[in-house]
């Protein structure tokens, strides 16, 4: 490649640098003619732009060249990832999957009864989810390192979605909207996936999720402290200013002594158990079982002291049994139906974001493909099947994933051995967690919970971009102190403001020479490079849309008069060539071709000449099929800012 | 100046052609170090960010270095143009401002009685719109070529969104409602104005403003019918397909044949003047009287032949005298205040978009700057002042301040002739139009809207842009079809839907060298570029923010997926290089910093090393700050995609 590359060298000096040796530049005969794409019919631009949209994955691709036999395989295996991944299955394997799968178990029983109550509902259905919904997940899931089953966030958040409809001491009513914010949750988010719009999840920044996330830790640590102190009077609002008010309200006559110390000790060895964790990663199963042993040893305790008899709280009714048909129960249609849905939406897409956030991750650690689309199908259908047997909302679980993928996971089986274990439990040994103190399972979940508050890549959004930062922040203040509602709001709305921004205020750049090449580059970011005297060479960094036509125009505009002006008073020749960086510009419209032209007629007016350097593609075929090229010339439209320069500079006078 | 480029590009050679003659690339002394900006302040970019949304135009700019009384008048010129252009105004200006204002007076009356109709108004109230708006704008208004009053498209959107709420026969309550949606109508203008939000205006696109305004017209062509063949009984919805029916099912025994007979004979008068107008420009006048004319003549015709006897219907009501005061009739407070604010805001908007259209047009045309917020603060107070002198919304119009700049205006002094001959109208001839027949304004109104549907624009967009294309088509049909109100809908959904697009789907390129030359550019624009063997170039086409960030990163694997099966197929060296092109990547987020993390991750696991070329300013900085730089290594940062080729291509094995 060497000496091929000094060959280019050599013509690119013969084709830019011919200048050098003939002044006379109009005569340049080799100024490399902007590229024109082989023009696309009609439709097929049309089609090509849907196809990027929503099937920029091309899931199709396979099915390109097979036999009809092989096809139908393939879209089974599509469907049901098991029937592709289980040809493969071995004992090895399986050996993974079952260690994995009972150390998830342990952890998720006594997480999935306190995450039950912060939906307002019975310890059983928290079980009840996290049996069914990762049978299901099992069959049709594609992600090997996710574990199924009630999240925190995605409880609460139902919670407070649906004790806003109806007050959670009529159960029955109470359940049955459950079920049905659970169905729609389910058909929402198999309706993304089927219709391949689950790029849809990506509005929710990152930030804000951080954010969201962080506030609702706090806010779901906060709601323990009635468990942990043994409050009896508690607010039912979830915000910091009222929690704090219950908590010192009720301090000394209202905490239970015990309690607070079968709590405060426990969480104590909570906490120790997941700093060794976090210590040595070969110790990962440590947290991962502490919570069981928790329950045991303090349940044991209870018993045997019959603390419950002194105040302390006990779960008490933890129906034994397995889930019971819940189809009659979902509201297909009516008022109750509508708000069912408007919750299941909410609800079910922020329990995608969990799911793919989780899925995306561990992909990447392992460096396998996940389609989002299949995933938020397989998702959807898991909810649908589970709200018609008595479960609530499930997704994927940020600390129980973690604990399946570091306990050596290989497949989904591993959600199916969890599935197993939660099956036995409710079959056997329901009735022994009766006795089980409250406490424990508030310890538990602030336990749970406290690793969602993600600081460090708070920080480093606070580093990195201020205005993510705020987003970020907002979301936070808004759940913590007004309601996990408002958060969500403030989330969503500064996200969408952020894309706004981005569209509406493209940044723009004066560009300079480098010296010593042909390269033009920002002259803030590159203060060496020199500008070029009588042009003013401007870049635009975006596509120019309806959105941002009108200001790019003005801001070039603004540019070339500060210019003006800065010359003037340093009694430099003025500028007599504007010529534009359009190699960012990878799109515009009809209203971008307006400003433009607008541009031109205005710069006409001011005797400064426009000249174009490097449309892309799609670009230069709207400008030919709008008559721009003709209006400003094709002499005026350049492969690089270099001849741009070259042929435009007023060097010609100058030499004279 | 040629000497000199002549130099640069001897040094380019010695720079980037270094290679030719040493084959030991890694001991390149000179590769150009990515540059890196001074780091701004942590309030400082907030700061930045915040002033570039929102004063981009940098309002004070003109305030800076002077003293305060100085500082007082540009304030008050500011907020007053007419203390700026007024010092330098003459006899001869007014001579083209008195023509200007009388000739768009002329045209006014009749168009204002008429679009009164469309707002389910008696017709004085378009006359008074005509009055008191004209007046305020020309003190606090900067375009000079803008006609104020109200219109045809804002008319009909005001009429139809009251009467969903008030029946147009309880007159007193709509007229209270309709003045209260004024009011809210001009805080709305106002309001974005002062906060800067002007913005906003932006983002309904053009495309979608064409077919919304074309199906407009039709509607309003087709309401006309009403008048136009005399029907007494006509539908109250305004879709195509009830209009119609009602006009085939009132024919032969529901038309009236006088009445048609009229209008007729008018519409054909005025669509010659139109034409005769459009072929010879020194003769526009001649459309811009005819209205005029057509009444006074029909008027006479009606009195003289008694045709009013006859079924032809007649103007009848026009209250003599000036607006009286409607303060009183506002509803500042309760349900209805709601209602109006809503309807108002909505209707204020798009007067906006109407407004903000003509001014930029005209301002492009003679090349003065506008500065968008203040009108909009000009024309929400109008607006506010309006409401409280009995008039309804008024905005610039498009056929009239047409008129008025083919007239020779200077200044909106055109538009202070224009309010006071209204003025002397209504002190003293309205009695006069007592027996203009229906059927003349009727006929006005549609060969005014005419005008409205811009074809030639359509078929630009078609050309140009198939998606903007189907946002122009879904608007109209939306508005032909069905009703303004979802024809609006469409537009704005379609212009978000379009923005969000944008956003989500930004394109990728795979780049080649173009022979003869050290430039990389697009395969599929320029077929006769190379591609460069063992490694794959890449450049992504936008800043990479979470709404697009897990979309870059799968399309850039997919890209090297799919390069990879292509070199096996055909038994060519593997990729070991993935270079991406980082010019048009603007800007990154956190979750763009994910991505690439990501991708270095999944590209490690492949055996190929990334290489970035040419990150701007803010893309470097956040690079640094989340150690993203480290990560991959400083060496592989290139300032052009040609040095990262040299740099990175396994050209030492192959010489080797």
């Amino acid at each position: 490649m060497g000496p091929i590359i000094g060959e280019i060298e050599n013509k690119d000096l013969d084709a830019t640098g011919f200048s050098s040796s003939n002044p006379q530049l109009e005569k340049l005969p080799s100024v490399y003619k902007v590229g024109f794409p082989p023009r696309k019919n009609l439709g097929r631009e049309f089609v090509d732009t849907l196809r990027e949209t929503f099937f920029s994955d091309d899931p199709l691709r396979h099915y390109k060249d097979q036999s009809s036999s092989r096809r139908l395989l393939l879209g089974l295996q599509s469907v049901f990832p098991i029937f592709k991944w289980g040809r493969s299955y071995n004992l090895t394997k399986f050996k993974g999957d079952l260690i994995a799968g009972i150390t998830i178990a342990s952890l998720c029983i006594p997480q999935d009864i306190g995450y039950s109550k912060l939906a307002n509902l019975d310890p059983q259905y928290g079980l009840y989810s996290s049996f069914v919904p990762p049978l299901i997940y099992a069959f049709m899931g594609s992600s090997r390192d996710i574990a199924i089953g009630p999240v925190a966030v995605v409880s609460l958040l139902l919670g407070s979605l649906l004790q806003d409809e109806v007050d959670p001491s009529k159960k029955e009513e109470y359940l049955r909207l459950a079920f049905t914010a659970t169905f729609f949750a389910g058909i929402t988010q198999a309706a993304l996936g089927f219709f391949r719009l689950g790029f849809l999840v990506d509005f929710l920044s990152h930030a804000s999720i951080v954010g969201f996330m962080g506030g609702t830790a706090i806010t779901i640590a906060l709601q323990q402290l009635k468990g942990f102190f043994g409050i009896e009077k508690f607010t039912k609002k979830s915000d910091l200013v009222s929690v704090m008010k219950s908590v010192f309200d009720s301090a000394f006559h209202g905490w239970n002594w015990q309690t607070t110390l079968i709590g405060s000790f426990f969480l104590a060895f909570l906490l120790l158990a997941k700093h060794i964790g976090n210590k040595k990663k070969s110790l990962f199963w440590v947290p991962a079982i502490a919570p069981l042993i928790s329950v045991v040893l303090s349940t044991l305790l209870v018993y045997v002291t019959h603390a419950d008899k002194h105040g302390v709280k006990i779960v008490k009714n933890l129906k034994k049994g397995l889930n019971p048909i819940s189809f009659g129960k979902i509201y297909f249609t009516g008022a109750n139906s509508a708000t069912g849905f408007k919750i299941g939406a909410v609800a079910g897409v922020i329990a995608l974001v969990e799911a793919a956030a989780i899925g995306r991750t561990f992909a990447a650690m392992k460096d396998y493909q996940l389609d989002g689309n299949r995933e938020m199908v397989a998702l959807g259908t898991m909810n649908v099947i589970g709200s018609m047997s008595s479960c609530y909302i499930a997704t994927g679980s940020f600390s129980r994933s973690a604990v399946n993928y570091m306990s050596g996971c290989h497949t989904p089986v591993s959600n199916l051995v969890m599935s197993a274990v939660v099956f036995l439990t409710l079959l056997l040994i329901t009735p022994l967690f009766k006795y089980t103190p409250n406490a424990i399972l508030s310890s538990i979940i602030i336990s749970a919970v406290v690793g969602l508050i993600d600081y460090k890549a708070a920080y480093l959004i606070w580093k990195v971009d201020k205005l993510d930062f705020i987003a970020c922040m907002g979301a936070f203040f808004g759940v913590v102190f007004v309601s996990v509602e408002i958060g969500l709001l403030i989330a969503v709305s500064l996200s969408f403001a952020k894309i706004l921004l981005q569209v509406t205020r493209p940044r723009t750049a004066i560009l300079g020479n480098i010296p010593g090449t042909t390269v033009y580059r920002n002259i803030e970011q590159y203060p060496e490079a020199t500008r070029v005297p009588g042009a003013l060479i401007v870049r635009v960094d975006s596509a120019i849309y309806f959105s941002n036509s009108n200001y790019v125009r003005e801001r070039i505009l603004r540019l070339l008069t500060d210019e003006e002006e800065r010359l003037q008073a340093k009694d430099l020749p003025k500028i007599e060539f504007l010529i534009v960086e359009m190699s960012p510009v990878t799109d515009i419209d009809t209203s971008g071709i307006h400003a433009l032209q607008d541009l031109y007629k205005g710069l006409q007016k001011r005797d400064v000449q426009l000249a174009l350097a490097n449309p892309g593609t799609i670009v230069m075929d709207k400008f030919y099929s709008s008559k721009f090229t003709e209006m400003i010339g094709n002499n005026k439209i350049f492969l690089t800012v270099g001849e741009a320069v070259m042929t435009c500079t007023p060097k010609s006078k100058e030499d004279a």
